[in-house]
């Protein structure tokens, strides 16, 4: 049978592992790419950071955000935690015919305030228009630029004991855009999306043992901590009561049959660093208002297979494994 | 009434320039932006070049490339028209929900083969995956990384009685989209899709006085020339018996009711030089397949409105505005 695209592709989980490692990193065969973390440190020039990521959020606009605030931080993000300073964004709009052109303003100045936020510039851009019914109001890609402040050592550095901190609660933007999406409105609940490029400034100046920083976007916590573990000869272990997630965000996941370590954050890291360094790295991030709730999850394990587990509250132990299919579709 | 968007706002031509010059130009203020080239060379970081374009063409294939080749050709070519060496391009896709992966695979081997015959690395990507309907089957970012190797004096630079030179035919992939998009099919007209950054190489070195490259694609040759001389004291004067057009592109604009003067070109470029020196940088553009046909197409007026004006064979004079509407949409 023909192999088609289904939405499982998009989730940030193992089909949109499958499709990048099986079809994608194959064809344009080099080293930086084969990496996969979502920059790239370019070969031959590796001052630079490089990262892309398209925005296709419905709806457009959500409670804490919009594809334009979105567009800016998650580039942000992903060149921040290669360990580099974001300096240049570039904008590339694919609009929807009958777009109302007020609708692209806001999202424009939305742009705008989370660069300048950011302290970044938007210096390059394009825009292209598809009929009615081909695209889905406004579609957003973002490109960012980076010069390398710091040398982060990555997975390869990663030793069993090693601590596993995360910036925040998660679970908040994709519960949020879910909630938006569905008309049901919860005053309290609000996408994170956040520049963290400041907070990881702060961290690896520190002089922290950190080995590595990823932002847990698409697939959320459970699958990025996966990715890290993959192919690798040691695990991770979480304490689920450590793992600090809102009381609204666990009463709508409950709601809609979410799990919030799958859900998508906007705003948050993980960080894999040395023991002794976890408290007081903990105590630099929460002097940020994008670190205040950092917490410290789990640790390294020396499972030789791999896997991610979580002990509950009741003593037991489960194994979080990739998002398997779409828990959240178009949620960036 | 509401304002909305429409096809014409993407039509390259005075809608496109509208929407930028109006809404996303001052949105982002900043002096990068506001030359408004298709690359931009970075404020503080000057070595750098950096450009961006979303390639949305439908078909997804047509005789002479594919979105894929299409993707890599035209950020390749606006990082070199800056003056720069292109070296890394990113990769984003948006993937409708039902693409056969085939199709996909045959995308991408394309930008394999389009990025090693022009000396790129693709370094960094992203997947989206949107509903049926929701797309076009593929829709494709590249953003491109190039170091700035020559110093372009630009349109400041620009003097009455400098040369226009055009690298070849013009309008060859606008008319071979059109006609694959309407089901007709020409076994000669094939679109020109093609990486310009060995030409532009060899142009800039060879010591001529090179005031500007632009790539003429969305709008066509009108277009880019009117991009010219918009708001400066100088206007062109075109030969119309010199500018080279396949006898097969004037048969389908004919039949289509097009003009070539406005058609999309992939693989060519314009340079405004120094008089003195045309015929010796027309020698050296021949002596490239991309640019056997270059050719001497006009000059630069003292004309202080800034017309772009036509010398007609029968010896009239027409104006040639920018492309006003959507002559080609969705041509890339």
């Amino acid at each position: 049978m023909e192999e088609i695209i289904t939405l499982d592709y998009g989730s940030g989980g193992k089909k949109t592992s499958r499709l990048i490692e099986q079809y994608i990193v194959p064809a344009f065969d080099n080293s930086a790419l084969s990496e996969l973390g979502d920059g790239a440190l370019l070969p031959g020039a590796d001052e630079l950071a490089f990262s892309t990521d398209s925005f296709v959020v419905s709806p457009l606009f959500f409670p804490g955000g919009d594809i334009g605030k979105l567009a800016v931080c998650g580039t942000v993000n992903d060149v921040a935690m290669c360990g580099a300073e974001p300096k240049f964004l570039s904008c590339a709009l694919i609009l929807e015919e009958g777009l109302p052109v007020e609708t692209l303003e806001r999202v424009l100045q939305s742009m705008r305030r989370a660069a300048s936020d950011a302290g970044v510039q938007i210096v390059t851009g394009d825009t292209k228009v598809v009929e009615k019914g081909r695209g889905d109001g406004l579609y957003i890609n973002t490109s960012g630029i980076g010069f390398r402040k710091y040398r982060l050592p990555g997975l390869a550095a990663v030793r069993p004991g090693d601590a596993v901190l995360v910036s925040g609660t998660v679970g908040d933007h994709g519960t949020a855009v879910m909630l938006a999406r569905s008309g049901m409105m919860d005053g309290e609940l609000r996408s994170d999306c956040t520049a963290l490029n400041r907070l990881t400034d702060a961290m690896l100046s520190s002089g922290a043992g950190i080995r590595i920083l990823r932002d847990p976007t698409r697939g959320g916590l459970a699958t990025t901590l996966n990715e890290f573990t993959e192919g690798r000869s040691f695990g991770i272990e979480l304490e689920e009561s450590a793992v600090p997630v809102r009381p609204e965000v666990r009463a709508a996941c409950d709601m809609l049959g979410l799990d919030p370590m799958y859900c998508a954050n906007e705003g948050k890291l993980i960080c894999i660093c040395a023991s002794e360094d976890a408290e007081a790295l903990l105590e630099t991030m929460r002097a940020f208002p994008e670190g205040r709730d950092a917490a410290l999850i789990g640790r390294v394990t020396d499972d030789a297979h791999g896997r991610v587990a979580l002990r509950t509250g009741l003593g037991g132990r489960r194994i979080l494994q990739k998002l398997a299919g779409a828990q959240l579709p178009r949620i960036c």
